[in-house]
């Protein structure tokens, strides 16, 4: 057997759930609780009754994918050879990584506190992986400086998520240009960035920076699954430069073949409609200012949520997360996500995310409170 | 980047299908020309309208899975626990190999003539990967004696395509019988089997081997693809003893998360209905009779249909298969995929699908014949 799969543990996360009851109020939930749109399905079963559903090209429908290219407009990317679609963002971050990265030389880094999906993918290719940490005085903010000063000299690509899982923080334009004019800069081989954009569509804030407006060796992967309430549909992508991206087709090729044509013709659909992934968009921000205002009443210390759907708050002193969320489901019946699951500096915090319906949510919020001043 | 990715050569059937013109006659398809049931369909989108369409566990929806297991009723394989859903069967060799090998000490054999797929896929993961060529004058029947005579210190696993792509040839119960008995008086480590099923529904004899139902050191990979026309679903799954699977899903849960769980809902359908997986198969079995009609007129020299949707024919003497596939499609306009596409050893062979209309194959077949003849 492979050494590399028999290391990997089970996860955290679904650990930590798996103790929930069926009364337990869920801030555990990484995937939206609305409904998608039924039209979007329409069209592709109309597709489906006309055409019987085969094989695509490997890298997807051809309309698809220019669709994509053309509807973020990166510079440099703005054709259908820009993109691959892919079984979900899991696997185009997977594919990226294992596309990008020479397991004998490079080095990844990802910033920490971090959803763990990087740090597994690379440990199963033999990637060598190492976290850059975020500064907890800062709440968690994404610092260019910290990431730059992290760059060893394997180091060939970065990966950030942002909006942040878990963190909720956004990426801002003075801290991408800090980063992208250092790298830009540097003598050598580029160091790429990869930036997981899958929490686009809830971003709160009016300066968000997308790398790959600013920097030509930016890798970007996203899906439908977060703006659009597509989770189990598993349809993502990957845009970035043609030659990088001729590369990790060959990659998906041999790893899924091509994704799902059902799926794909959903995703036509969405990106060739008005609304398209921004559909959810004015939902997510009223439930954020109403999480917000519940915040701002329990006196928990929160990170300030600049996008995602998560809410990340603080534990008294010393509290080790692994006990603090295992004690809420037995005794507060309420599920949230230890912080230690997203990298030791998060073992002071919960995650609690807020898809589900409000009242819930402010009554998920006061348990937790409830449990922190009982501590105190 | 990866220097095993930039060494994936570009698939030689596509590139020879790529010339095709739209006059041309298709013997080239790889995938079922039929129409899918609509009524799986039509159970997936009221599922869907009711639920919505989320994750579900890495491993696939547990009633799927238990509906797979019971379906093939594989000794010490019957529970939902021997059984993990994939993004195709392309996903579940992937994932096998994957999880089964150490590439840092054990080699993978391959029976050939064979799809490229298995070499690629281990060339990928770094996995030493070694043919056993089959015997042209057997008309390459699946040979135990041959597989076990290649069997080498470091072999940890052998797969076989039977229905073989693209010989059609069948594994039959004797060899099958020869295979698994020297394999279990074997000292040391056990070597596994995997059954490549992807044809199960395409057999045409009545003594085809399940390795599964001998051998508990098998490993099964399938799909709905080929038995239900739907390969563009990406609806595949992998069986096999319990401590395996556990680890595949470990693999898997990397690779892609989850399988869509509209695809999981089509399957689980199929595998709730009467006629489920076999609802195509006296489709098949007529059109094979009409090929075999149209192939003994021909007087060309094919090798027996077993099973699959392919049929083989000889070259003559010293015309590599290549060479004559651009020939077919310049001068007799019908695309055939040449040989070596799948081994040396069948350079002097042209592999023919013929899930086109009947009239449409054997149209083809009269223009294959055509050349051959004309060569002479």
């Amino acid at each position: 057997m492979n050494p590399r799969v028999l290391e990997i543990e089970s996860s955290l996360i679904r650990r930590v759930a798996s103790h929930r009851r069926s009364t337990s109020i869920d801030l555990g939930l990484g995937e939206p609780s609305l409904m998608p749109n039924p039209e979007h399905f329409a069209f592709a079963m109309r597709y489906i009754e006309a055409h019987g559903i085969r094989y695509t090209p490997n890298a997807g429908e051809p309309a698809l994918r220019e669709a994509i290219a053309r509807h973020y407009d990166y510079p440099g990317m703005h054709g259908a050879e820009n993109v691959c679609v892919t079984t979900g963002s899991q696997e185009a971050m997977y594919v990226t990584i294992k596309t990008l990265l020479d397991a004998a030389c490079d080095e990844l880094l990802v910033v920490e506190p971090t959803f763990p999906s990087y740090i597994k993918m690379a440990r199963l290719e033999g990637i060598t992986v190492r976290g850059v940490a975020m500064h907890e005085a800062d709440d968690f903010a994404i610092d260019a400086q910290r990431i730059l000063d992290a760059i060893g000299e394997r180091t060939r690509a970065i990966v950030i998520c942002s909006p942040n899982n878990p963190t909720g923080r956004v990426l801002r334009n003075d801290q991408a240009r800090l980063l992208v004019d250092a790298l830009e800069s540097r003598a050598g081989e580029p160091i790429w960035l990869i930036h997981d954009e899958i929490y686009r569509e809830q971003s709160f804030v009016d300066d968000e920076a997308f790398l790959a407006e600013r920097y030509p060796h930016t890798i970007v992967t996203n899906s439908v699954s977060k703006s659009n309430a597509l989770t189990g549909l598993r349809l993502g992508w990957i845009i970035g430069p043609q030659a990088f991206v001729e590369s990790a087709i060959k990659t998906h090729a041999w790893l899924t073949s091509c994704t799902d044509t059902f799926a794909q013709q959903v995703a036509l659909h969405i990106f060739t409609e008005l609304t398209g992934v921004n559909e959810h968009v004015s939902w997510y921000r009223a439930q954020w200012a109403g999480v917000m205002e519940a915040l701002r009443a329990s006196k928990l210390h929160f990170i300030p949520v600049d996008g995602s759907f998560y809410a990340c708050v603080r534990l008294p002193q010393r509290v080790g997360s692994y006990d603090a969320a295992m004690q809420l489901i037995d005794e507060y019946d309420v599920l949230a996500i230890p912080g230690i699951a997203f990298g030791d500096v998060f073992d002071n915090w919960l995650r609690l995310s807020w898809v589900a319906p409000l009242d819930k949510v402010r009554e998920g919020i006061k348990r937790v409170t409830a449990y922190v001043n009982d501590y105190v």
